[in-house]
């Protein structure tokens, strides 16, 4: 499928610990930063807002229309998927360049 | 375009202004684990691994295949877009609930 071989789950628990070692701070103190910092980008989405992380990249609201889908079961049954509300993430630049850094050839 | 009136753009520094406030920390020592945090998330990706924060949602590094496009200037000549890795976000469970409650009428 892929030229990857082994996909890692990383949990906000591994990435705690990592930090917390890493500067010295109470993994519960750093639990609670992270916390607080993801609660808040739930919450400025879920209010509409757009988040801006420098590098990291943009996360924003969109509207997935409505659209016409088949059941799988019964291909003549047109089913109606309603319009939703989805959360689109777009790379930022420093994020771009080292994701696209994976596929060997290009490099615009 | 949408139902939404106004979409401020939230940026990190305002994130870690807050959460300082909220939790009593110097700003510097919030910025320093934030951005720790994005930084490991940006490695993990770039490493091929899946992130996933419980409630908040999975990040993870797909293949978009090449296509063929058209130039908008000249639709007679097809373009190829190369196939590249891109960040895949998927809302959790509870970004997912909160996010959808803007759409008035479907609770499913």
């Amino acid at each position: 499928m892929s030229t990857m071989t082994k996909k890692t789950t990383i949990t906000k628990k591994k990435l705690i610990n990592s930090i917390s070692q890493e500067k010295g701070i109470h993994p519960n103190d750093v639990r609670s930063v992270i916390q607080a910092f993801l609660d808040k980008m739930t919450d400025s989405l879920s209010d509409g807002n757009r988040l801006e992380f420098r590098d990291f990249g943009v996360f924003e609201v969109v509207e997935r229309k409505q659209k016409i889908g088949r059941n799988p079961k019964n291909a003549s049954v047109p089913i109606i998927i309603p319009a939703r509300m989805a959360v689109k993430f777009t790379p930022g630049k420093k994020m771009r360049r080292l994701i696209e850094g994976d596929m060997s050839t290009t490099d615009v």
